[in-house]
């Protein structure tokens, strides 16, 4: 099977490198805005050849991934579908599912099209970042899977099998919403954590001694790529905001226990908070 | 050397852990409120005895290490020094140091008193979590140093060097708005992004399930002893106030653009965000 990677990133070049190890690929083609990623990815053996136009890529391939911001995956997404042949599968990595699944509900190639999201990632980004085994033990989810022709989504699903991945199946507005609250405002909270503390700690080295108590696992999100972020809460920007508007009033519960010596309040919500080790072990 | 451990969980028991490996210990004894830990202490090999009261163990003791909630040292600290023998010493391991100190500023027996912070942990408390490795190649923060006497302070010193950790001096004051901000707000974030995400999400198989899209990462630190940090935020409300204020304002800015669409405000905040990564690998 010829696969074009449409960004070759973290998600887009481990997924290759993936392929590649299980035997699934003949040939790994890549498109990207980016020239040099893609020699660098080249280089990397992420894929074997590159091309210039995205219109030349999917003439070529046999399956087409996009692992790029999910505001360029709606906007380009109807036009790759426009060019299809019969046959042809577009699979898009995209962390938000909602937006992306309406541009092409209606879709008259909509059959050839997976919406999947892999939750897996590290907080670095570009080629160089991907390895093959970052899938492995980890969920595939994949969205409105009744929209796409059964035999595409199976052979999409033995590939995630073979990438030792878990499958699950859900609908796209649950996607979000879960996401919203398990991921985007993690990563929200440790980029504005890391914001407080780069403004009033200005010797690094201090930040630095003091990151083992703590700091540096709340904050390790705010590494990751501006680029692909911000188009993911813009786009779930619904779900987002009534995420952080239930943090932000935590915390703001927090300050005011604080403030008023409450401390059998203060114990409670340590206390609650807490639980969440009788889910993530 | 006999020490004796007020407090044997996993500061106190790792630190008794530590010394025995590098031979430091001649025998350690061990007082806790809680006397189901000490006799696990004594199981684990943490401790060689146990005293019924504080008292009798100060007595026994050559060294004394608080490894208790700050507000119990901060309460107790005077007392124990009022029983103190010449040559004796008393150690404070406490995660704040400015109340701390100000307590015992001008007691008569200030010079046997050496205010520690060694920068180490896990999320998980109690005698099991101890390990002898926990403070390798770690911090030991002293504060006020120059109130110990020259030589119970050249000794300790020489005992952190013994278990590989680095030591630095600080001011009381510096230390705890350094700990407001780098170890401290981490922590408030992650119980209220614990709070936050359990109030909503009320099957715990999705949360396991989308904790490795970052969250289990952010929300670590939620797992910690409430009986440890509910007093660490109190005794230190002043700049942990400070801090969370100047989160909040942070994460609000943060909602303030997404609510207006302000792309490129959202790009410079992640942008910015991500500058901690040149301080933190």
């Amino acid at each position: 099977m010829k696969v074009l990677f449409v960004g070759t990133g973290l998600i887009g070049g481990s997924f290759s490198l993936a392929m590649r190890a299980g035997g699934f690929l003949s040939e790994a083609g890549g498109y990207s805005r980016n020239p040099a990623n893609l020699d660098r990815s080249i280089a990397l053996g992420i894929i074997d050849q590159k091309f210039d136009t995205l219109a030349l890529g999917i003439q070529w391939a046999d399956w087409i991934i996009l692992s790029i911001p999910v505001d360029v995956i709606s906007k380009q997404l109807p036009g790759i579908l426009d060019q299809l042949r019969p046959g042809q599968v577009v699979i898009d990595f995209g962390s938000t599912k909602g937006k992306i699944c309406e541009v092409v509900a209606d879709h008259p190639h909509r059959a050839q099209f997976i919406a999947a999201h892999p939750i897996a990632g590290t907080e670095y980004s570009g080629p160089d970042a991907a390895f093959a085994t970052l899938f492995e033990e980890k969920l595939m989810i994949i969205c409105e899977g009744d929209k796409t022709a059964e035999k595409s989504l199976a052979s999409f699903k033995k590939v995630c099998q073979g990438l030792k991945m878990r499958l699950e199946l859900m609908e796209a507005k649950a996607h979000d919403r879960h996401l919203a609250y398990i991921s985007h405002l993690s990563h929200i909270t440790s980029f504005a954590l890391s914001n407080a503390v780069l403004d009033k700690e200005k010797d690094g080295d201090i930040i630095l001694e003091l990151a083992g108590s703590g700091f540096a696992s709340t904050v390790r999100l705010a590494k990751s790529s501006p680029e692909m972020w911000a188009p993911i809460f813009m786009e779930n920007k619904e779900m987002v905001l009534e995420a952080l508007s239930n943090f932000l009033q935590k915390a703001e519960d927090f300050k005011k226990m604080l403030e008023e010596n409450d401390a059998s309040g203060l114990q409670n919500f340590l206390e609650s908070g807490r639980n969440i080790r009788r889910v993530i072990n």
